[in-house]
């Protein structure tokens, strides 16, 4: 049986081999992820991300244990891919933590995967998308993504999460300047954590209230892909079709709270069902990393084909400023074919 | 005399028309960037982010003030560029800020583009950075580019900026999970604003630790191309060959501490300039533009030159998971030329 087949069939140290292979991009590894493509499109995503000391990996560790218990789903099959150097699941951690994350690591019905964050954060978020679609494809019903939250990261966990859960600790207080605008525009669900700690209250006030300024803003219509244009007419009311994130508080370290977060997860998730959205952001993705893809290729056929000191010329003028690179990229291609077959 | 020369001879009428032209994004004035391109390589970009309300339009107000007044370049022209919808210089603004901006608007050395941000953040950055192009060619010699720090944004500013500057306000303490780690990262200098307010010296702690936390877990490597790998041999020791950031305090509506902080610009530019980081920031900055520049070039070619049924049947399959983006670029492209010419 060959690695693939390995994988379908649930063998997790098969599935360890075959993702390090897609890690190192190794041709054997793309060719078994478009072997495994067929299987994918069946798993929710859920990203998960906030500041560094929110408390986003125990918030993980508790959503796991709680989907492991819940009756109405006795075998689901549930994966976490961290993306965070700090994350216990990377290995940095503390001890009780981590002593945690091993109960479930040899669970069966868990997977966990951790991601180092070596090299271009682009980089990163697409072999976090190839990951997660390997697991898609392992039949993983939920795929927990957890990343630290800073810049690019939040951004790219939105386009690959169906379900975003933005986590922030008290410690804001209601100094709304601190809170980023950017990042409660990705969240579906927004989450106070360490909520018995003092400013809780203010924190949970000041996100809501901003929430609220963007939604009279017309934010939600930065909810790309979220927005539903024609549910409006199926409900005859636009209330209903736009997705309106909730702030919850959770207290990760005592299991509290986390069972009216997975009922948020699970309304989220129908609301997405229910007006085709995430079929709508799946097709999206596989749409923007097909032209992604074809650019790449495109351009390294070019590169194949075009003598190398042509190119270092080219981009000498371009240093020299003597040609915009605008005009050198006319000038190259010309009215020929670019990659017009030179022999 | 037409417009490129207008603009060339100091026209700021003419220089906002062909800025119009370029946001716009028309062919013409794609050409005119061309024309101009041999004249830029000039200026020096600074950018400046941070939280909204941490008060950065009146400090890029007080630069320049500051910058109209130093007895040393008393023909310095500054150009501002706000990229930020509740910039003052966006229009958004309380009164007295405006009076303020109508002053410098008027003045023949200076020149204020407010662009707004609509539509995909990637696209602005990219329009942005083609005005500052326009502006260098036209003469400016420091251009500030304001832009409200949000994600993708403070990345996009890092790459175009040669000086990144990271503005705070007092409020967070020392709640240093409050401190996004990716925004340090791309800073030069660090102000903290506002710094008549309680809690500024916490705040200045804190960013502080943070730094020099970061320094330790050797973050320096992730200042990409402000690292100087060889300047360690000319002095013979590696500490003077890294930029350490400073974190200073202003109140700018006070004018305080503006003196400072230019003077730490300076300081910045000079190390640039001592150790051809300018330089090589700029060309690694159009090299990338080129290859962009390529592949949508080739990724047009390659659409004109196929039929869109075919493109779009290919689509079809991917979304109905039968084929996987990466393979069906494959069997698209084949062997054969991509862009082959089929008549």
């Amino acid at each position: 049986m060959d690695l693939v087949q390995k994988v379908l069939s649930g063998d997790k140290l098969a599935l360890a081999r075959l993702i390090t292979q897609i890690e190192n991009q190794t041709e054997r590894g793309l060719e078994m992820l478009d072997e495994l493509f067929p299987y994918t499109g069946r798993a929710h995503f859920i990203g998960i991300t906030g500041s560094p000391g929110a408390g986003k990996s125990s918030l993980v560790n508790q959503l796991v244990q709680q989907l492991l218990i819940r009756p109405d789903k006795p075998d689901a099959r549930i994966a976490v891919i961290a993306v965070d150097p700090t994350s216990p699941f990377s290995g940095g951690a503390v001890l009780g933590d981590r002593v945690r994350m091993r109960d479930l690591m040899t669970n069966p019905r868990i997977f966990i995967r951790s991601m180092a964050s070596r090299g271009a954060l682009g980089g990163l978020a697409h072999t976090t998308s190839l990951v997660a679609q390997v697991l898609d494809a392992a039949g993983f019903e939920t795929i927990l993504i957890e990343t630290v939250g800073a810049g690019q990261t939040e951004v790219d966990i939105a386009r690959l999460a169906h379900t975003v859960i933005v986590v922030e600790a008290p410690g804001m207080g209601d100094d709304i300047q601190a809170i980023k605008a950017g990042i409660l525009e990705i969240a579906d669900i927004l989450v106070v954590n360490k909520s018995d700690h003092f400013g809780a209250e203010n924190t949970v006030s000041a996100l809501r209230a901003t929430l609220e300024l963007a939604r009279l803003g017309g934010k939600d219509a930065l909810h790309d892909g979220r927005v539903l244009a024609n549910g409006a007419q199926e409900t005859g009311e636009m209330e209903d079709s736009v997705w309106r994130p909730q702030v919850l508080q959770t207290i990760a370290t005592q299991s509290s709270g986390i069972d009216i977060l997975l009922d948020e997860i699970n309304r989220h998730r129908a609301y997405l069902t229910a007006h085709h959205l995430r079929e709508q952001m799946d097709n999206q993705r596989m749409i923007t990393e097909f032209n992604c893809l074809m650019k790449d290729q495109l351009y390294n056929s070019w590169l194949d084909k075009t003598p190398k000191n042509q190119i270092d010329a080219m981009l000498g003028e371009i240093e020299k400023r003597k040609i915009s690179p605008h005009r050198a990229v006319k000038q190259m291609l010309g009215d020929v074919c670019p990659c017009h077959d030179k022999n």
